[in-house]
Parts: C-alpha cells; structure tokens; sequence
C-alpha cells in the first residue's frame, strides 16, 4: 500500500486538532507533534496553520457548491431538489465529521482576503438555495413558512449529526439520512403533496 | 425607577462578556472594567466567574425543567405537548438570547461537582423530551422517525434564532416562532393527522 502523501498527513492531523482544541488553541508545535516532525521540518510541507484552515474551508465550500450546481441542473420539483441538497448535507456530516466540523465552527478565524472570499461563497450557496425555497413556495409545494427561516431551521438542525454519528452504531449512515430528511422534507411540504 | 443590583448589572455584563469573547478569553479584570468597578471591589460582590457561569446555566436549566413540568401536566397529545416544548424554545431564544447562548455553548466550562450536576439537570430533561416523542410514535401521531433522531433535530434546529432574531426587524418573536413551530411540528406528524 503507498504511504500517504505528508501533506494529507498534516492536513487530517491538523482537522482533528482544530476539533478537539479549537483553531486558536492550536499551535504550529502541536501540529508538528502530531506528526512526529520538528517544528521546522513541518514547514517544509506548510507555511502556516491557516494554509490548513484555508484548505478545510474551501475544499467544503467547493463540495456545496458543486453539489448546488448539479441539484439546479435536475430536472424535478423544488421538493425533489430540497430534499437532494438535505442529503448532500446529510452526508458531508456522518461521512467527514472533524473536516464539517472545522468547516463549521473555525471558519471565521480566516484573515482576509481569504475571509472575504470564504465568506462570498457561502452568500452565493445561501442564495441559491434561497432561491430553491422560493420557487416552492411560490408552486405551493411548501407551506406558508419564511424562505430565510426555512433555510436557517434546515442548515442549523443538521448541525449535530457531524458529533454524533459513529459508524458501526445501533443506525447506519443510511438509516440516519432516511429519518432526518424525512422529518425536513415533510415539515416543509404543503399539506396537498 | 430603583436602580438595579449590583450583582444583577455583574451577571449581564458577564453574559455579554461570555457571548463576544467566550468563556475562557473572559478575565475577571474585563469584567470589572465593563461594569466600572476595580478588580478588588468586584470580589466584593462574586467569587468568581465559574459563579456567574453557574447561575446563568442553572437558572436556564431551571427554566426549562419548570417548562417540561407544566407540559406533562397538560391534557392533551404528544403533538400538543411537543409543539408547548417546541414553543419554550423558541421564546426562550427569542427573549433571552445571551443567556441562552451562554447556555448552549458554555455550560462545558463548569467544574465539578457543578458540572455532573448541570449534566444530570440536562440528562433528565432530555430522558422526558424523549419519552413524550416516545409515547407520540407509539400513538401513532408521529411518523417513522427515531426518537433520539427527533429529539436532536428539534433541539439543533433552533440553535441560529437566539443570534439572528432581532426585535423590531421585518419578522416578530411571533412570527418566528410560527414559523418554526409548523415546520418542526408538522415535520413530525404522521400523514393521517
């Protein structure tokens, strides 16, 4: 089996330190542990713990927004398309925890210009979800519910699955995307679907 | 108008101290200075900051345990019950977002024996939150959804609204919470109701 590249090494080493410590708590020492380097062979193979950051942010933000850009192509109905991006999510969280989580949390310790930048991606996935809702909302496919709360409500009540799911437990990946989306997808549907 | 007490006035600069800048960065010193007293004179009216931390996690503890009492004692479904639950949180988010944020997020900072406390006070109200979602799927009112599943979407589902509802912006706290109660509820339901 090839050994990994160092870097992946660093990287997946560096995610689970942001998640246990904090990005701020972490230092380029801690990280040198980690991966059994001395603090200056580490720099070798990174400039500095925000190139971690700064990869873990835009990696996740590009996954969305790929995903965005293949569920606006579907042909189906803004239900369909809703429930396609709850499963995107879904998965992200029970698939790659430590990566959501730093991408969750950590993100705002991105210093700018990378913030700014980090920061139009997210308004420009927002938006485009946003607009998924309205379109809905306006075939009378969901109920009466505030695009802006429907989609907060949907992207804040995953945000537990990242720390809870363990492969190998009581229910599968699948049980646990089939519950979740079931209780999103109808919450939000109009009473006549 | 009485002015209010002293120790009052110390509690609310330390939530909103707790709030900016978290728990750990949060030094007595700060907090002596955003109530303008010395740091020897604020010894004189707490002990310490753990202390206000433990009265702003025990008094919403209190809060919602109080809440999960008068609802078992309500007459009525699992869904009327749920949706009285889901109503506690959302106007404990609308009306006292600090406190509730500090509550959320840094109830980890207790020592113990507060600490094993706190988490019993939470451990049993969750066990009654699920156990009214229990007694709803075996009512047959909810639909197919683990419970444990529920319960955590419901919880994590409200986590943005004591940072994003403002008072007096386009929607009110009654608006919100409508809206987020029939998602959430009718999320629940099973397609016979």
């Amino acid at each position: 089996m090839a050994s990994k590249p160092k870097k992946q090494i660093i990287h997946e080493a560096a995610v689970r330190l942001f998640r246990d410590k904090g990005y701020s708590a972490t230092s380029m020492r801690d990280l040198a542990d980690a991966v059994n380097l001395k603090a200056s062979s580490l720099y070798n193979h990174i400039s500095s713990k925000e190139e971690v950051l700064k990869d873990i942010c835009f990696d996740n933000a590009h996954r969305f927004l790929d995903g965005m850009k293949e569920v606006e192509a579907m042909q189906g109905t803004a239900t369909e398309k809703v429930e396609a991006l709850l499963r995107l999510h879904i998965r992200a969280a029970t698939g790659d925890a430590a990566s959501v989580m730093a991408f969750n949390d950590e993100w705002r310790h991105l210093s700018n210009p990378l913030l700014g930048e980090f920061m139009a991606l997210r308004k420009d996935y927002e938006s485009r979800f946003l607009a998924i809702l309205n379109a809905g909302m306006q075939a009378g496919q969901f109920q009466k519910i505030e695009p802006i709360i429907a989609l907060h409500t949907i992207f804040s009540s995953i945000r537990w699955l990242h720390d809870w799911f363990q492969p190998g437990k009581k229910l599968t990946a699948e049980e646990v995307e089939e519950h979740v989306v079931r209780m999103l997808r109808d919450g939000l549907a109009a009473d006549n679907q």
